[in-house]
């Protein structure tokens, strides 16, 4: 028997009468003669009560401590979803991490899954339950109970269907699928039908806030499909797979955005001063995430760099930067705010060089000023005004006649 | 070094402040030399949130789903509490039931204990932790998350301290300990500083809330010593033990009373027709406490029984009693509301035959109605109506002269 995986997150689990609704969704689901997992993750508003708790106790709880606090999030809502299946007539029981075999490094907080033991969960599917598995959470080597971090459900869900050998994860989502740009803001926007793990992972980076990088990485790792559907209309949603072959032709697949980021620039005197690497080795011990660099040189001879971070993580890196001016050795440091980056992905870029120049043209001609430049095989991201970055993510959207080789015209 | 194991309710730790006093509190203890557990309940308005949410999804929920939504709650206070302590300077960890090695049989929603595995608590011990300990909840052989039932924290606290053979188990609570009587109904109750298992298992099953009676069943089976203590206040609790030596000479030790009984009589046109056993059997089958029992004979011939139950389960009792009348076999029903009871407790009653008399004699010379009577060798019960209730503890209070014995006027 087919063995398919499901996710549902917070919001679609919010309260009781939208966990009956999913209740009703899976028994349909396995009503089609599959085994079925459900990982739930915590109930929206809980989630926020249990961390609330803890602030009120103290800034800096301890990591473990602060898991098994965390894990109850889901644990309520998987024993709540599989008294919901039972009493729609379903056959359901409720594990969490530990019971279902989530075994994880001792990093609490943002625990990496060493293994899954499939054993548990194979002897529910003999008695024919629908079995819920409480998400982003596991258990350590010493036993103890661990969160998975950002995007652990998914991953959850997506670590499960690997050592389950599911036909599929499904991702349940308020939203349809994919769409080649936020269909709120860009017009012609269009619903993918499918796109491979690269491009998911550039849309997922570059602030597609769907599915969370790590879960595609683990899913391209094994090569598990992904389907994103909507949780509320029955429609096809975007196959996430290997290679998309139907579509190769089309050299850009979407538009993405992201807003809300600061540039941050740091200057030095001299080469000899510049301890370039430690600037991100100390950011990146403080846990903040910096995304495009770029390096420069001022004068011939004074050494800058410039990065982009998010705007709620500004605060924290200012802090951080000027508790280490002395060590990093830097002379200077300034910042832009109001700023936003728009990114073209599309797999087929890597055998194309004109695409940048395309991009950069079109938007010259929108005169919109781009501020900085990254790119990859599969994606060129660019950092423009805060203002312009709707009207630019249109422009590309046109600009690679997107929208138009997806769904033909009817 | 000695081991002592605390146990603090939901009340105690309603709120993140309570949790933070109590925190404080454990700290101190510690800092005595001891090796410290601390049990804890769930907060209390989160029990009642998790038992709301079950409710408006089903009022059949599976125990097995349920204890894993119920267990969730004490696992939220023991992280809370874990990170309370190692915010104000001390070393703690949470477990959960399982992880604290609390082995339970199947039987969710009420399950007994089957035995601890003390050998994770011992290595915290050794870091010199505070082990903070999810009460109420344990694992049954199968790796399913069971709970106790009532009674089930301290219970729990009990076991912990036999299988850590410790010194004693310190059961915090909103009063000072145990009284001779309500101190808020009767003016001359004090504070006993010492009474024994069978003592306080009749102030336990006679309505002192204090204590529940399957907690000290355990204490005494093991005879660990239980002192109950105030949470608020720095004074000496009760101590309750196997011998109370000093204080053999006092004939009663205490009055309690419980109200909002109800007495339910059921009659048989002959004995060929009566089938008493089956009617407690069916009400224990459908979780109805059944109390005082009195059988009498009307007429010579037909057998009548009588018994009472709490108010809150008199709906229930009596639509699982019509539901079973022809099966039961009996002719007629009544009942009578309004009841209360009354009960004086003491060991050395066993030895002394006119302690039942005196009891009634001073309830007559009151004008105070006895309805039924129940005895044991260390209690006697008596139902009276509602309103004499606490006239009639005070009165007894007095005949016995219980204040002036247990503590010389000073």
């Amino acid at each position: 028997m087919q063995t398919v995986v499901v996710k549902f997150g917070g919001p679609m689990l919010a309260t009781t009468e939208k966990i009956v609704q999913v209740a009703k969704k899976v028994i349909k689901e396995q009503g089609r003669g599959i085994n079925l997992v459900v990982v739930v993750s915590s109930m929206t508003p809980i989630r926020q009560n249990l961390r609330q708790f803890a602030a009120e106790i103290t800034h800096e709880p301890s990591k473990r401590d602060m898991d098994a606090l965390i894990a109850t999030g889901a644990q309520l809502t998987s024993a709540l979803l599989a008294i919901a299946i039972q009493e729609h007539g379903g056959k359901a029981v409720s594990l969490v991490g530990w019971q279902a075999g989530i075994q994880t490094n001792e990093k609490y907080g943002n625990a990496r899954i060493d293994f899954v033991d499939n054993k548990r969960i194979e002897k529910h599917f003999e008695l024919g339950e629908i079995v819920v598995v409480s998400g982003f959470q596991g258990i350590t080597e010493t036993d103890n109970i661990s969160t998975l971090g950002k995007g652990g459900s998914e991953t959850s869900a997506v670590a499960l269907a690997v050592a389950l050998n599911a036909e599929r994860v499904d991702i349940y989502s308020s939203v349809e699928g994919i769409y080649t740009a936020d269909p709120q803001r860009v017009e012609s926007a269009t619903k993918l039908s499918e796109i491979s793990y690269d491009e998911m992972l550039e849309f997922s980076n570059l602030g597609t806030k769907i599915l969370h990088p790590r879960a595609v990485e683990l899913a391209k790792k094994y090569n598990m499909p992904i389907v994103v559907r909507s949780a509320k209309e029955d429609v096809e949603g975007t196959l996430i797979k290997g290679d998309v072959d139907m579509e190769k032709n089309l050299l850009v697949r979407g538009v993405a955005y992201e807003s809300d980021i600061i540039r941050l620039t740091i200057g030095y005197d001299s080469y000899e001063t510049a301890s370039l690497a430690e600037v991100f080795s100390v950011l990146a011990e403080n846990d903040i995430n910096v995304d495009i660099i770029v390096q420069a040189v001022i004068d011939g001879i004074k050494p800058t760099i410039s990065f982009t971070i998010s705007k709620v993580e500004f605060a924290e890196a200012l802090r951080v930067l000027e508790s280490s001016k002395l060590s990093l050795g830097f002379s200077f440091a300034d910042f832009e705010v109001g700023l936003a980056k728009v990114s073209i992905i599309g797999s087929a870029m890597a055998s194309n060089p004109g695409v940048a120049a395309r991009m950069f043209a079109r938007l010259g001609r929108e005169h919109i000023p781009v501020k900085m430049v990254s790119t990859s095989e599969i994606k060129v991201s660019v950092v423009v005004p805060q203002e312009d970055m709707v009207y630019a993510a249109n422009a590309l959207h046109e600009e690679f006649n997107i929208a138009m080789k997806e769904v033909p015209a009817s």
